[in-house]
């Protein structure tokens, strides 16, 4: 049951990084990113940590105006030929800290006197000694091989640290909100084993984001590679309708976040169009004003489209464990995966 | 058969591009990408571009000491809050150069007062308008719904503007041998149908790269998509064994690219064990030399890694248009799509 309790103790993980010493650590990785030679971050991630430096990406582009790369690890290691980092501010994000790939990132910014910052759960680890600046998730240990609370921990990190540099007061308030959002969603979690159920038979999909939630799409097909062995493919819309739509026909399921915000019609529209034209079954997590016409829903709370990612992955996180369950999987023993740090 | 004659044209636009004219302009876009206040590259795309944008990430990091970005354009667009391109200079990459996002990215950096560089197929398009430098591709109309000619000239271009950066003359001098590498595959495709027959029955696949080739395993996974109605699904080999590769049982099909270099024994005994642990069908494209146990082979002319990539993904096209004809559909036909725009 470890998933299970980590899957529920996100609340209260969120409720803990949000307090003072959250916010003290996220002024100090704000003071690194405003250092006047600033001009663009590099962000050193895998698997789940980088489908949070997606989210940064976008949040820290729009409030921020920082533009964002995410990092090529293998060129600071198998390489050995790191590109100059000259005017970056640079992060690596990482649950244990003991990716060595992620650390020679830091380490190489560090050798060429740029300001780094570590976000991880585990502040004694290498990845924290390597940087300036650690923000420390203070998610208790991570057991379970699938990461949900430390993802939204890592999201909570980079919202933090983006309303620290824009000091506004607006954006700490709505933050603020997360974690009775999603306990929300826990509490109305009953539906959405009934509706895994009916998703059992499908060994592919797809899962389509957009903007903010495209981060969202590729932890969602994450949880179901990983927890339900179902080949889940992660699109952006606009991508997915210029070739991979090919690929969906009668039946096929396609799971989707429309997005609260200026994106949402735009993404109910293909999804409409996709069940219309295609005959594909469409699973979407949605505000619950809009509308979607003939698709199951996932209803999200309402909420800011900056923060909601926070929120619809937890949605998405019960929805891949259920399925899990109805494939006559274990979330706790995915096929062959062994956590690969057991330290945190 | 529009589809399998511009696969054909491959040589030919290669050698055209690597002409005294694609040097001009490989020295034009240099000029821009080495001027004294570049810090960075961000580069905007969509779908087969970004691939190749993928691709420069690697290429202009280890060749050039250049961080880059691929942007998000929505961004520019939807979300209407484009962050900073302080230091930035800025290539949008387009095969028929009316993306009205990519567009979008090149506009604001020329608003921002920051060089841009159009790379397309169509120096009369908005994008080639709206950007200082353009980068010609010349590889004529492309009429076939899945690129193949302007993905092998989009890879080509950026090299080219890498060895112009670096003025590295041994760097052209093995970009000129590209178009013949190229012919070299293509003229020994008649095993790739045979192979290809055999993947036949398989609706979903995993499609492994990783440094420059992460971009190969990018497109091949598209071209699966667009031609095959595969659930092809693309990861770098590090983020795969941390998570996705639960999903691979028994029988289940993995291409892969061992590249040359120094990653490949890694990439090739991941794939050994694939076959020995879970009993995965193994289709590697592979320089001759290197040993797969067990694998089904696409076998690489001997290439330097770095320019590998131009020529690793033709195999894969054929590949990918020999399974197409093999699951009854028709390369010139995917289903339902169309192509985007008709001008080129």
């Amino acid at each position: 049951m470890t998933f299970w309790s980590e899957l529920h103790e996100q609340p209260a993980t969120l409720e803990r990084l949000l307090d003072a010493d959250g916010r003290r650590a996220a002024r100090e990785a704000a003071a690194a990113v405003r250092r006047h030679d600033v001009r663009y971050g590099v962000i050193a991630a895998r698997g789940t940590s980088d489908n949070a430096a997606r989210y940064a990406q976008y949040l820290w582009g729009a409030r921020n105006r920082l533009s964002v790369a995410l990092a090529t690890p293998s060129l600071f290691t198998a390489y050995a030929s790191p590109p100059s980092l000259d005017s970056a501010v640079v992060i690596g994000v990482s649950q244990s800290g003991h990716s060595p790939d992620i650390v020679a990132v830091i380490e190489e910014a560090r050798g060429q006197a740029r300001p780094t910052i570590a976000v991880t759960n585990d502040p004694e680890s290498p990845l924290a000694s390597a940087a300036h600046v650690v923000f420390d998730l203070r998610a208790g240990p991570e057991r379970a091989v699938a990461a949900t609370k430390t993802y939204t921990a890592e999201l909570a990190a980079m919202a933090m640290i983006s309303a620290a540099v824009a000091e506004d007061e607006v954006m700490w308030s709505l933050l603020s909100r997360a974690p009775a959002q999603v306990a929300e969603i826990l509490e109305r979690a009953a539906p959405v084993a009934r509706l895994a159920g009916g998703y059992a038979p499908a060994d592919r999909c797809v899962v389509l984001g957009r903007g903010y939630h495209l981060a969202t799409a590729f932890e969602w097909a994450l949880k179901l590679q990983e927890l339900c062995s179902v080949g889940a493919q992660p699109f952006s819309t606009v991508d997915f309708e210029h070739g991979p739509i090919a690929m969906v026909g009668s039946g096929d399921p396609v799971l989707a976040v429309v997005p609260p915000g200026p994106l949402g019609p735009e993404v109910a529209t293909l999804l409409e169009r996709l069940r219309a034209e295609r005959g594909a079954r469409v699973l979407a997590i949605a505000p619950k004003d809009a509308r979607v016409r003939g698709a199951d829903r996932l209803d999200l709370p309402s909420v800011e489209e900056w923060t909601s990612p926070i929120v619809a992955i937890v949605a998405a996180q019960l929805f891949a464990a259920h399925l899990s369950e109805a494939r006559g999987l274990d979330p706790d023993a995915p096929r062959g995966l062994a956590k690969v740090t057991r330290t945190w």
